[in-house]
């Protein structure tokens, strides 16, 4: 077995679960990823953990799907299963990335809702979800099965903990500030330059441990909820939404919320999104990405938002971890929540009140750093 | 899809687990039987059945049970499951018949004791055990993958209303008899002269649906539970013990317990067996197999004995379903249970209190029965 695999079970386990002798573990085996789950138990089978193991697949999932009335209800198999588990590990490793594409959108959503106690009840163990390298990921990466290999484990086997160290020098500037400014500079693009306030919150630092209140891996990301947002901000990175590819995202921000937008392909799906609700035209979070060892854009917001050198916000809903405690009520509410994703390798800067914290992707503790 | 994908999914959720709108079923999947499990998925979602889907893997057992120090504990996780369960179908499928080869035998024991009170609860549900035929299993027969897959589906996909009925005609002559005779003449071979008491006991018409009490599909066999067994028996199909091909087994039994035995190869093998413990050496089982969709032998116990025009004898353990209510204790116990099979299909009969039942393979109320 390729030596990575093992690699990557055991930070899974050790750093990201931080997994106990005893603790009751629920593996959850992507289609895909059976060379992972033979890794991650060799691991658990070390620690004194015990182990039941559960299926994932998009194909399952569809028959299931496609057969049923749609009047779900939930499952108390599934329900006593992760209320009893002290720690959920998600494999993700997919045959086929589109196996649920004919499953209507509702379905989808009835049958997530009838479920929503399980969720939650898997959401309060020790959970991290992680994802094994496949040929369909691969595919909708557009590269070569050992490439996008390569890819993954460099994403994923970092020192973890010095980088959780790093990230924690982002996370103090952000949590002493109170206003974000981003500024990037383009030749065939809009410019960006947009200011946010952060006063009050709490910066998470994401560093791919239950430790940090952080659940994939890999991560490596600062985020934070932005709010009274105002300025122009353009994407240079391209998302998926609903299935469709969406280039060139520019939006305008008055008092907090979109006043105007375009993009360059499928602007109706942008606009669809932030017509879903009130929130939907409001940020729900400003994230820094701060994994270096992602140096590409692969289509799969678990590594691109990740990725160094970038900066990503989402319109919509914000985590409750960024609200003190009893001020969880300020975060702001949608249906959605959808990352955009601008690079801030070049020609830009992150200011936190007036203070430049980072430029041209050099933090100001990094060396290369230019103050002005 | 193979349509006998969709026609086995459909007996196994209809037929043999009898699965209702709202069951929360567990549907634990090996790791070669992917496609039955969709088809499974699909005839769920069409009854309204909650599922949860486990994996199941010899190489995920194999690589936990070595890395573990041996000191289990039960997963109050696995145990949760199970008790919420209304049902359970294990879909077997493996890759390797042959993945925990280097598991010691009494690791495996420590781990199945520990885990004693999950697999009770499961035994507690409507479950039922199947076979998706994969590549391993055709291996481990001899055969061909498709010429496999033939004879799996000839097995699985029978009429079993009507197998059930014929079954019934047996289990009435037996439940209504005292004393079981078997006879077999050999030429290069010793002949089989056999009595056993019966008296008392329940035959279990083995349908292949928890309706019957039957948990295996395919099943299609009688069983009853003999005592005060004397005689000779010889088995004329060679099986696997501990790993080891045995053949050509003669059993001598006076007062119930095996006195002589000899065994054309790996004749100490059977000896472990039956010196186990006392009840090694007496009989669990009598079983008669009808399920004529079978026609050779696969090395797979869970085909070959249900095989029509075969019956086969279990030295140890009883099934407690054999014994009235009250008189379970008189039932055999061991820690074995070890079923030998003989051919019946030429210059044999089966006597119940000196009528004969079956004479060359043909029963009594079929077509060609010699009655002398």
């Amino acid at each position: 077995m390729d030596e990575r695999i093992t690699e990557h079970a055991r930070t899974l386990v050790d750093w990201s679960a931080r997994v106990e002798p005893g603790d009751d573990v629920v593996v959850s085996v992507g289609a895909g990823a059976h060379d992972l789950a033979v890794a991650v138990c060799a691991e658990l089978g070390s620690r004194g953990a015990n182990v039941v193991t559960t299926y994932s697949s998009g194909e399952l999932d569809r028959a299931y799907l496609l057969a049923h009335d749609g009047d779900f209800t939930g499952s108390d198999a599934e329900l006593a299963l992760y209320e009893a588990a002290d720690v959920v590990l998600r494999l993700g490793g997919p045959l086929n990335t589109t196996a649920m594409a004919d499953v209507p959108g509702e379905t989808q959503a009835a049958h997530a809702r009838a479920h929503e106690a399980a969720r939650e009840a898997r959401l309060d163990s020790r959970w991290v979800s992680t994802v094994h390298p496949t040929r369909a990921l691969a595919q909708q990466a557009g590269m070569a099965f050992e490439e996008y290999r390569d890819f993954a484990y460099e994403a994923i086997l970092r020192d973890w903990e010095s980088l959780a160290e790093e990230m924690a020098r982002l996370k103090d500037v952000l949590d002493a500030g109170s206003e974000v400014r981003l500024v990037t500079e383009r030749d065939a693009a809009p410019n960006t330059d947009l200011t946010m306030s952060i006063d009050g919150r709490i910066a998470v630092n994401s560093a791919a441990s239950v430790a940090y209140d952080s659940h994939n891996l890999p991560s490596g990301e600062v985020f934070t909820a932005p709010s009274d947002t105002a300025g122009e901000v353009f994407f240079d990175v391209p998302m998926t939404l609903q299935g469709r590819r969406v280039r060139d995202v520019w939006l305008s921000f008055e008092g907090g919320a979109v006043v105007d937008f375009s993009a360059g392909a499928n602007e109706g799906v942008l606009e669809d999104v932030l017509d879903t609700d009130p929130g939907a035209r409001r940020l729900g979070e400003l994230g820094i990405g701060m994994n270096r060892g992602i140096d590409r854009f692969t289509d799969n917001v678990l590594f691109d938002e990740k990725m160094g050198d970038t900066v990503h916000l989402a319109v919509g809903r914000a985590y409750r971890s960024n609200f003190p405690p009893g001020h969880e009520d300020e975060a702001n509410d949608s249906a959605v929540h959808v990352d955009m994703i601008t690079d801030v390798s070049e020609r830009s800067r992150i200011e936190v009140d007036g203070e430049v914290v980072q430029r041209n992707g050099r933090f100001r503790w990094e060396e290369g750093f230019e103050a002005a």
